[in-house]
Formats: structure tokens, sequence, C-alpha cells
């Protein structure tokens, strides 16, 4: 199976990745968790060129090397280990491009879908899990104590604060548009709940899955 | 004006670049002449990779490189330079994608094309000039002295030896495919006339351009 989760920054995937990984691997499967750009030598180094110089790139240009990247991790990780029957996790794929350069940069949506379509030939995830939260719920979250997402580091405060609320209200809107438009992938889930009730939601989800058929009830 | 060449190496595209870039000079115009991928620091970044670990790229993930670096080229210096009157001559242009990635190696020819409007925004060259030149013939040159080519070097020689000559009998098949269905914009001449009376039928043809319409007789 290929499961990825999708979700702004903060809103705890890293979290449930850990634990889903682990769960599936106490079942005795082989679980493979990666997270995007990178993931092979190649794409690494696209990754560094995208952190040393992010900004200095045009939004097309930029658009151009994350599909690159996904490409390289796609053709030469991935799939080879979805034929193997390895079950891979992925924290963050295409949809996060549709979210973040197209509703929350203005990208035109069907050149995102169309580039988004020859990164990936076509491969779409089995279940997609949007862990949903406002902004200014994920801004509170860095300044409690008691955060509860192991992924919101100071580097996440910084983008969000410098590309501001607005620009996080769009990227969200942009995910609910996602999941009603692909309901059968989606499955939002408040990201309010706490990271066990959150974990259950998704084993529970996963256990109905039709192993073959990959019928969801 | 933007103007483009075409043609496999050793076919003499930089020598003609060369002389129409002096020549327009001469006749007091601003000219501006690059080369792709690369041209600015982002693009000459991706050129760096492409160059260092090409071949370790899958042929999505080097399209997508490609398309990065052109978006990058066209956005920052090629758009800007044509606004501000300068004539801009590039040495090779998406042509050169359709015909080494789509005819040479096979990529789905209409997956490049939407790869090749997405990195362009559209643009179009107003003329390219096509050097059509046998790939055997291109090989003779290498080990002739009297090399009519200033930009067949060991390197393009290596790499032409490398893909085999197939590989460049299906690239010049494209070229022409290219020409049949472009004939408005692509100028196809003998690479084996001698550069003085090509860079005079480029010339020729430049001057029979009507400057406002773009037409040509």
């Amino acid at each position: 199976m290929l499961i990825t989760f999708e979700g702004i920054d903060g809103a705890g995937k890293s979290t449930q990745v850990s634990r889903l990984q682990e769960h599936l691997q106490n079942q005795g499967r082989v679980v493979l968790t990666l997270r995007e750009p990178g993931g092979t030598p190649e794409a690494e180094r696209i990754r560094e060129l995208l952190l040393e110089s992010r900004h200095d790139f045009t939004p097309v240009g930029e658009l151009l090397l994350f599909a690159a990247s996904r490409a390289e991790l796609l053709r030469k990780v991935i799939l080879p280990a979805l034929e193997n029957g390895t079950d891979v996790i992925l924290d963050r794929f295409f949809d996060s491009t549709t979210a973040y350069q197209g509703y929350g940069r203005g990208l035109d949506l069907d050149m995102l879908t169309e580039v988004n379509r020859i990164a990936t030939g076509g491969l779409c995830p089995d279940v997609t899990f949007y862990l949903d939260l406002s902004p200014e719920e994920a801004l509170l979250r860095k300044f409690s104590e008691k955060s509860l997402s192991l992924d919101f580091d100071a580097e996440n405060l910084d983008r969000m604060e410098s590309s501001g609320l607005d620009f996080y209200r769009r990227v969200r809107d942009g995910y609910h548009a996602l999941v009603a438009a692909s309901r059968k992938r989606i499955v939002q889930i408040d990201a309010r709940l706490s990271p066990s009730v959150i974990h259950q939601i998704i084993i529970s989800c996963l256990d109905s899955i039709d192993p073959v058929t990959g019928y969801r009830p």
C-alpha cells in the first residue's frame, strides 16, 4: 500500500507517520517511510538546491524542481518498493503541491495537475490522511509547552510567519477542496484530537480497507 | 526578436550563433546570446547537477530538470531582455527537448509538448534555424582537420559515440518532423554548405522578415 500524509506544518504529520510505521512493523509488515523532496542521491541534490536558494527560484522553476525530485524518488524507490510488497508511507506527496503551489501561491491548477501527473506517471496513493488544523492553531501550538506535534520546529515557524497566515489559510482551503474532490481517497481528521485518538482513527480506517479490492465502506 | 538555433552536435550552431551576433551588433542592435541549460545562478546550479550526474537521473527527472532550468532562464533573462528591445539568440531551445528526449529517447511527445509549454509559458521563437547534418557527417567532421564547426569538441564526440549513431538518426528524424510541422517558424539549412553561405542564408532570411508583423515571404 501507498499511504500519504498531508496537512500544514504543525498538524502532527511526523508523529502519526512514526506511529503508523511502528504499528505496521509490529504486524510484521515491511514499511518504508519517505519524505519529499529527497530520498535518492539525485533527489537529495535537488533538495539541497531548493533548501539553499529556494526563494531565488521562480514559482514555475521551483514547481519543476519539486517535480523532478518526485519523479526520481517515485521511479527509483517507491515503485520498486511497492512491487516488492513493501508498504510505503510518504510525509507529503502531490496533494502538497496542489495545496501550497496552487491554492497558496496561485499557480494555475490545470498546470499543476499536469505536472503532478507527469512526475508520478499517474500513480495515486491508496489512502491519504489529511490532518486538518487552522493556521492560528498551528501557531499557538508552537508557543505551547505541550505541543502535540513533533514536526513543528523553529524553521517551520519562520516559514509560517514569513509567508503569513493568509497564505496558510489559502493552503487549508486548498486541502478542503481536495478532500471534497477525492472523498474516496482522502480521509480528513481533526488534528486537534489527541495523537492517540488520531492514530486509532488511522488504524481503523486502514483495517477497514479490503486488501485486495481497496474497497472502503 | 527571439532567434534559436537547432541541430545535432557538430552541425555548426556555435559558429553561426557567433556570426549572427556580430552581424546584428554591427547593425547597432543589442544582442544577448544564451545557451541552455544555464544562464542564471539558479539555472547554472541545475546545469552543474545535470553535467555531474546526468546519467543517474531518470528520463523524466532529467526532462523536468531541463524544464526547470529553462523556466528560470526564460522568466529572469529572456523575457526581460525581449521587453527591453534586446535581440536574443539561443543555442538550442525547446525543439532540442522534442528532438532529443522525444524522438531520440522515446519519451511521450504529448508529455514533452506539455512540459515545454509549462517551462516557456507558451513563448515561441520568431524564427528557428535548423542546421541539418547526418550523424555520419558529424562524426567525419570530428576527424577532419578542416572541421567547419567550432562547437564540436571531444565532449561532443564522447557523447555521440556513447549514444550511438542510431540515437542521432532518430534525433535527426525528429528535427525533420518538427520542420515539417512548423514550416513558418523553422528554416532548415544544409549544414554541409560553407559557414559563409549558411550565414548569408540566415541574414537574407532575417532581412526578409517584416519587423512589425513577423511576416515571411
